[in-house]
């Protein structure tokens, strides 16, 4: 058995909760934040054979590709009645996994 | 040493963590919630000598075994002057527990 | 890659992770809480090379060291024209570490 510790942003970790159940995976979230400077992290342990290591990775890879995200540009207060809102890219997604050795698994 | 993660219901954890203490056991307790669907669960780390693993595992069979409670139906809102409570019985408990191997334990 | 899983006061907790971070090393904080009748602590996830496990451990023990501090005792709600505040040690800080094996790690 392996443990997949799983960093992800939380807006990506609904869908990959779902994901990861809908293929039979059991996921455990802890609540997490980020560290300095950084925030909205959530952390997930899925315990896995050693064989399903790679499909939960792929799984993961999937749902929390780093990605360019299209948003707009908002007015500052005061007079904005000629404000053209400018498109702005910004990456959003990512995903740190850790993949540790389990000695021993026991689910009562 | 061995980290032993507990994954356990919430309405077990204040007495799983007293148990671990009285048997001298270190606990630190993650703010931690279910999967998809699923809610209320407690992560514990219990950092522990290989040879007391086994004793670790067995208090936290003992605290978080699986069982059927007895519990009553409630009426819906409206006239129940009538209402006959049923009782219903509703599987409580459990626990998913990793052993993993610490390579270096520190405690400062 | 190892996993250094760090459980340190919450009062330390920010400047540790300052201190990492300004040492290039990447940090997840797991909110968390101590065990019974315990309370204030966080847990901390570095992913590290190998070689640097020491360095790592190294920052935690400078800025987690068990210290005294001076603090003074308040006066009981009533009469305190007369209070002599009475300097008293408390102390602080400690942090548990352990460390585990990475079997594979991957960022995205
Ligand atoms: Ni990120
Ligand atoms: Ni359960
Ligand atoms: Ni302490």
């Amino acid at each position: 058995m392996k443990l997949v510790i799983a960093i992800v942003h939380d807006e990506d970790s609904h869908q990959l909760i779902e994901k990861l159940t809908e293929a039979d995976f059991s996921v455990t979230k802890l609540a997490s934040t980020g560290g300095f400077l950084k925030s909205g992290n959530t952390t997930l342990l899925i315990g896995v054979q050693k064989e399903k290591v790679s499909e939960v990775i792929k799984i993961i890879k999937k749902v929390c590709k780093t990605r360019k995200q299209i948003t707009t540009t908002t007015p500052m207060i005061g007079d904005n009645s000629n404000y053209i809102p400018i498109p702005i890219e910004v990456i959003v997604g990512g995903a740190t996994i850790f993949v540790v050795d389990i000695e021993r698994f026991e689910k009562i």
